[in-house]
Order: structure tokens, then sequence, then C-alpha cells
């Protein structure tokens, strides 16, 4: 533990003592949270240039004050604050600054259940099922790094300066082309380069929201789209799905009766259910956009990663008044790291929310910018699709066997034609935050289906990724899985008078 | 022009009214202004895979309608639509959506200056004296290159996957050496990584600040924070600044009467004006900002570009209660293109800025942090600072012996010891708006004070940057606006008593 402590020798105050009101303030702060280690004595002293009889005295009124303690063995460890954090001794100034009084907007409902699942994933000891990231062993490392290098050492000088908000033209050029391969007919200023398809969602919710106005949403949705619309205030109306997409003939009374101000759908290959929206669905979804006056925006990561019939064209390909703003993404068919997603809407609204990104970051970074280009000029970007849509589907039918052979009873599952997700459904009474806290001890990890809903619903369901895994681990982490579900089962066998109607909150 | 049109087969409509519809929307919602030549006939049906009589018939109907003309010699061109823009004819279904109406919130008054501004920069015959650019003739784009050639043919397929909100932790690791080196403590933990500084400010106005909270900001500073502070609906409090930096004398009152949300400060070779706020200064501005317990965010772009003595320690190295937000880039000390900034706070600031930021952009682009660490570990960071200040000095020298040498009486500016501005004042009457406009006549371009202002103040300065253009080039540039002045200055002596009194629109 380095703690950022600054000493002025040409202060009044002695030395001790800004060290001592330092740290108080740390730990005051939540910087130091009770059972942190305070550096040796000898440590900090050398860190700072002084003696260490000063850090010591400094240590000793801290204690004094039953802020630290002296552990055998540890050292100098934070005790926790008795009751109001803030509370000090006769010292009331200065005080530390109270920073959540100052914050003007709440925390969205899922962080925490999005951060425990970030941090269970993160220890290398477990198979994640739970990312939705493509397989790192098939990124076209070399071929990316050639790109790179070429645009860096031959236009570094023009392409590292700023950029157009809107993104590099040429670029713009080659998403435009990229779009028409999808049936989306654009030109280069219907499209805004975004720092990633989040950047999107982020800057059309701010562009278009206001808190308490209404929002459609399928059932269950992309996570990372509730977090925005929720933290933009929104009022999220969702619409359940089948197994042709959003319940159109459900869409219409939400749209008499609210009066949306956006129509938010990912139809092909949908996250989490992986769902295909029908060519009949897309064309009533755009129709009734276009009868009530309602923008459409349609996020479509997955379209080009199909692996038996290629779905149908985007609804944006449909689009002829400027209903749909259509967004996609290179985090999915090349890796997330490159950071660059891109939009296509109607002029007016390419130029509101190039404003709005002129705020926020100026542009999107311009060397994944150019390279992209060449990646893209040079054929490689189609080549890797065409290697992605042979790749995968392995591992979706490795991850569906394995089902089949280690899972018990009691789980029932989709099987999508393209995408990255299988969409889980436990039997009726069992719970996913259950398993997850089971396979979270069997070292595998999936994300809740509560995650994926605008309401209180998708406690009996989970998803699942199968591409970022390679086959073994997808095998190893579906057995633990069934494993873990052997432990629920068993468990609701012997307990299941007892555990009926009992409210568990969600991790 | 590629104009974007989709065309259905399987549609009942005729494709020539399909055709004709679609560019009829265009035209209603701005993607197709007036004076717009459509694509030749021919043209657009190859395009389409239609026979030419299509689209033949389909210009027709927009012809009978008033909304193209045939013009010879030119083709086909949209004409001005009259009056009200959403009106039709009969088919009043469906309408194109009018975007304009869905968004929430409107433009700052500022945007317009930008552009017009960054429209006469972005022209390759004028000399920009504007822009706050870094040398590109000195960016040291081979070494760039081979540390991400290295990281990214080593670790690629690490790098190019997820990394935390926060940032890559080597890289925070490596920031808070950089901030000790500044004099400012700091642990990773109190680090958090962004899309350029622009990004930090638009979070941290997104966190702290509601519609109508007053925020402090100096007059004159940096334009892109007011827009982002005016974009949140904050209420502007400016503080005069003299050659000691902010008048904190002045700044107490406003703690008092307005109870600010945030003090937004630059201390250290300020953007416009070059001044570096005193050691004084700095202890009472955070000294108030104690007593007052009111939030400060210290922007530091420029602190290590000092070009004679070292200035002052950030006010950050003095903050001990946590009240001080500090604010860096390496786009003024490498390159912009590199789109990474950063940010050293309390961690329970980080933490809320994190989350945001979270739901923003997911996290900076890691290629750029990758090669950072090893940019910086190579020593290469301290290098190219010492690089830079041997080579600005030569640009400022250069830049303030043609202003000697080139331009009349009627003008003063100051002699900064750092940074990138020489800041400018016009002689009593003289409006740097006028100014502009000769310059721009004459292919030289510089930022208008205004932009600077929260107030209405700022209209007889202007802002000349010294880095981005060699020596030769900012010669030609100062005598060209001498130029200009001497015309403003003539036109002056000509319509001295006509022209008093006139209000000029910002352009």
């Amino acid at each position: 533990l380095s703690v950022p402590i600054n000493v002025n020798r040409e202060s009044d105050e002695p030395l001790y003592l800004q060290i001592e009101s330092q740290i108080r303030s740390l730990i005051r702060l939540g910087d130091l949270p009770a059972g942190t280690r305070l550096p040796p004595e000898r440590t900090l002293a050398t860190s700072l240039g002084v003696n260490r009889t000063t850090v010591s005295t400094a240590y000793q009124e801290l204690a004094a004050d039953g802020l630290v303690e002296g552990q055998v063995g540890r050292g100098t460890i934070v005790c926790s604050l008795p009751d109001g954090r803030m509370q000090g001794g006769e010292d009331s100034f200065p005080q530390p600054l109270p920073w959540s009084e100052f914050f003007s907007v709440g925390e969205g409902g899922q962080d925490s259940l999005v951060r425990d699942l970030v941090a269970l994933c993160a220890r290398e000891d477990v198979i994640s099922l739970a990312a939705g990231v493509p397989a790192p062993d098939l990124y076209p490392i070399e071929r990316f790094a050639a790109v790179t290098d070429q645009v860096l050492k031959g236009h570094g000088s023009v392409l590292l300066q700023h950029c157009p908000t809107e993104g590099h033209l040429p670029f713009r050029e080659a998403l435009a082309e990229l779009a028409a391969g999808r049936g989306v007919a654009a030109s280069p200023g219907n499209i805004l380069v975004l720092a990633g398809s989040q950047q999107g969602l982020d800057l059309i919710a701010r562009a278009l929201l206001k808190p308490g106005d209404p929002v459609v949403v399928e059932v269950p949705t992309y996570l990372g789209a509730l977090n925005v619309f929720r933290r933009a205030g929104a009022r999220l109306l969702g619409v359940p799905m089948d197994e042709d997409g959003m319940r159109t003939d459900l869409l219409e009374r939400l749209l008499t009766r609210y009066r949306p101000q956006l129509i938010y759908t990912l139809p092909t290959f949908q996250n989490p259910s992986g769902v295909v929206m029908s060519q009949e669905r897309r064309r009533a979804l755009l129709s009734l956009a276009e009868r009530y006056q309602v923008p459409v925006l349609e996020d479509d990561p997955y379209g080009e990663l199909y692996y038996s019939e290629r779905p149908p064209a985007p609804i944006k390909s449909l689009d002829r008044h400027g209903h749909v703003i259509y967004l996609s993404t290179f985090s999915k068919i090349l890796f997330p790291g490159v950071r660059i997603g891109w939009l296509v809407a109607p002029r007016p609204a390419v130029d509101r929310l190039g404003l709005i990104k002129q705020h926020t970051d100026l542009h999107s970074n311009t060397l994944a910018q150019w390279a992209l280009v060449e990646f893209i000029r040079r054929g490689w970007l189609q080549e890797h699709l065409a290697a992605l849509r042979r790749a995968y589907p392995q591992r979706l039918q490795a991850m569906l066997a394995a089902l089949r052979e280690y899972v018990p009873d009691g789980l029932r599952w989709n099987h999508p034609g393209g995408g990255f997700f299988l969409w889980c459904h436990l039997a009726a009474g069992l719970r996913s935050t259950d398993l997850l806290a089971e396979a979270g001890q069997r070292r595998v990890a999936f994300v809740q289906g509560e995650a994926f809903h605008a309401d209180e619903g998708g406690q009996g369901s989970f998803r699942l990724n199968f591409t970022y895994q390679n086959v073994p681990a997808i095998r190893e982490g579906i057995e633990r899985l069934g494993e873990a579900l052997e432990v629920l089962l068993a468990d609701r066998r012997e307990h299941r008078a007892a555990r009926r109607g009992t409210v568990r909150p969600i991790v």
C-alpha cells in the first residue's frame, strides 16, 4: 500500500501533525478503510524523507484517538470508525470534504451486481461464461499490428493530431460501405464514429431523454442499455419477446398509452436471448414507429455473426423516413480493446449527437480509425468474419453437447443461429442467483437473468457466453455448472418446504 | 453525392414511388439541403439496380411538387422549401421524423463560434494560430510506433480485451509516479484514466452539477470547460485574474453568497491568459475551499511546459483533506490523437466518476495505455518533455519578435513563462471578431476572447498559439495579422464616428 501524503517543510505545522492529519483525513474519506495496514514506519519515513520518529509520533497520535491500532505480526491497522464517519475530535476545521453529499445522481441499481460479477470473473481460476467478449485466441493481432504500424509510421504527424468529432472521413466512408453490405444505405455524413457502441447509447440518452421519459425496451435486453436509460431517469416500458422477437402486437398499446420517447431494440441474435426478430415484425415495428412518430434505436453488434442462414437485413434497411438510428461496433467482430463503435442516423441526429460527443471526448481514438480503414481496405475484416463464422459454431456445439452431457434435468436452453449467447431457464422455483453462488464456489461464472430485465423478472434465467472460452474450457465450465445445479436440486429436495416463499437479495 | 436510399422489391409500392418518397423525406429532414445536386438519373439507377426510367419518373414527381428543378448544365437541384419545412401534399403519412422536437438539451451558445473557427482552420492555406495543439513536427512517432508494436505483438490477446474502467493498473501506477514527480501524492486507487481531459470535465460535471448549480470559473478560462458547464446548466460565476492568478480576495464573497458546487481553476500557464497562480494564492484558494467545503477542480495540462523557472507545485500538492480533483492529459505534452487524460482524486470521487465512465464508454483505449506505460518506463516521456522545453521557447521568442516587428501600435501582449499561448489585448474600441474577419481574409486564424469568457467580456482580446506552427509560419502568420490590424486601424480612423455604438454579432 502506498499512502498519498504530502509534507510541506515551509509550513509552521510540525511534520508529525501534517502526517497525522492527512492519514486521519484518508481514514475519514474512506481512502483507508477499516482493516487496511498502514505502511511500516520506516518505509513511510523513507518515502517522505522524514525521521522515523516523526512517523512514529504521528501513528501514536492516531492510535490515541482510536483510529488505528497495532496488531502483533501485522503492523499498524486502521480501526472501524465509530458510527458517524465524519465526526472528529476538537479539530473540527479543516474537515475532509464529504464528497457523497456533492454527487447529483444516484447509482444505478444494477451497478453492484455487475461489479461483483466483474470481480468474480477477474479471478484467474474462474472459467467465465459471463463476459460478452470474442475469442482472444482468434484476434488477428499480427494483421492489426501491421496496419497500425503502417499508418503510424506513414501518417503519424497527421493522425496523432485531432480528427473531426464525427470521425476520420475515410473511415466514415469505409463504414458507409460496411453498412451498405448489410443493406443499410448511408452516406458518410449519416455516420458518427463512437468510442464503442456504449458511447452511442449514452449520447442518444443524453440527446433524447429527460427524467421520466418513457423508453420501450425488450424483455430481456442488454444490461448496458438498461443502465444508461436508468441513469437518464427514463421510465422503462418492457415488451415481452417470443421466438420472432419483440411482440409488436403488444407494442402498439404502449405507444398509444405512453407516447414513449424511444424504442430500443436489438433485433438480431439478441443479447441475451439470441432471438432473431422476423422480417414481418421488423416491418411492423417500423410501421408503428412511423405511425406514432417515435425514434427507434436499433442495436446490432452481432448481425454479421450468423452460423447457419443469414438473418434478415437490419430494420434500418427498411427505414424510409428517418425514424431509425442504427448502432454497431467492432467490439464483437474484432476486439473490444479497439474501442470503436459507429452509428447511422439522419443528418440532424448525427449533428446533434456529434455536438454532445464534442463536449464529451472531442473525438474517438484516431489511430484505431486509421488502422481500421487499412484493415478493411485489405479485405481482412471480411476474412476475419468468415473465420469467426467457422470457429464459433464449433464452440456453440461444444457447449450444447456439454449441457446435454453434464447438466441434470431442471434446465432448458435455446439453440441460437448466431451471436454470442445461450439463454437458459431454470426449472420453476430455482433462482439463478442461487445457482451463481454455487457456481462461483466451483469457479465458473455466468450472468443472472435479473441483469437483463427492466422489471423484477428474470430470476429463473441466466446467460451463457460461448465465444470467449475455447472448447476444453467450455466443457469444463459446463461440467462445473452441472455440479452446481445438482447441489441446488438436492438442496431443493431437502428444504423444499422451508425455502418456499423466502426472498433472496440480489448479490 | 451519394444519396442513402433503400429499394424493396418485395413491397407492393412501385419502385419509383419508393425512390420519390425517400428523396422527399431526405429533403424535408434536411439531409438534402436546398441547392444540393441529385445524382444523375443513370448513376442512381445503376447503384439501385433499377431502370433509368424509374429514377426519371421519381425525379419528375419531385419536380411536379416543386421540391427539385432541372438546371441547365447542373442537373437536378433541390429547391428551397416554401416556409413550413414539414409540410407535405396529400401523402401526410408516413411523415419523416421531426428529430429536432425530440432533443432534450439546447445547444451551447459558443458551439457555432467554435465550429466556424474549426472550418476556417481546416483550410490548408490558413496559418492557424488558433488550435491548442503541440508541434506535429516534434511528435516522437518512431518511438511511439516502437512501443505500440511491442505491446501489441507481446500482449495483444490480453490488452485488446476489456480493461478496468478506472484504467490499466500498471498505467495507473505509472501515472501515480508521474504525479509524484509534480509533487502530487497519489496511490493508483486515486487515479482515473480518461479519454482525454475533456472527458474528465464532462464526468465531473455529470457527477456534481444539477441545472442552476453555481460554478466558479476564472475570467478568462478554457472554452471547453465553459461549454461543459453550460451544457450541464450551471450558473457560471466569474472571478477576475491578475498577474498572480485568480483574485482570491474576490472569491470569498462568491463562496459566502452563492455556495458554489465547484471551483474550476487552471492555475499554471493558464489557458488562455498564460498566467501562473502564485503560491500564496494557491494556499488561499485551498484554504477557502476547506473553510466553505467546496470541491476544487484543478486543470493542469501545461504544468510541465515551463521555459524558464519551474512553476509552483499544483494546488493538489497542498491538499490535505481531499478537496481537490487534479486533472491532466497527454494531449499537450505528447499528442492529442492518443486520447488519454487522467485525474487524481479522493477514492470516493474516483469511484463515482468511474461508475459514470463505465456507462459512458466502459473504459479508455487500452492500446494507448499499454504503449504509454512502456514509453514512460523507457524514460522517453521525460526526454520528450526536455525536448519540448528547448523547442517551444524558440517559437515563443519568434512570435514575440514578429509581433514587435510586424504589428502596429494598438496591441498589447503578455510574455508567458510556459504553456502554449500568448494573450493579446487590442486598443480600446477595437474588437477581436473584426480583426478575425480581416485576418481570415489574409489566411491567418486565432481564437477570439469571447470564447473564453463566462460573461459578455473579452471582445477586445484574443489568443495566439505559438507551439503548433514552425518558426517561418509563425513569422508569416504574425505578418498577416499585422496587416489585418492595419486595416482595422485605418478603418477606425475613417469611420470612427459612424461605427461607434453599433453592435456586431459574433460570427
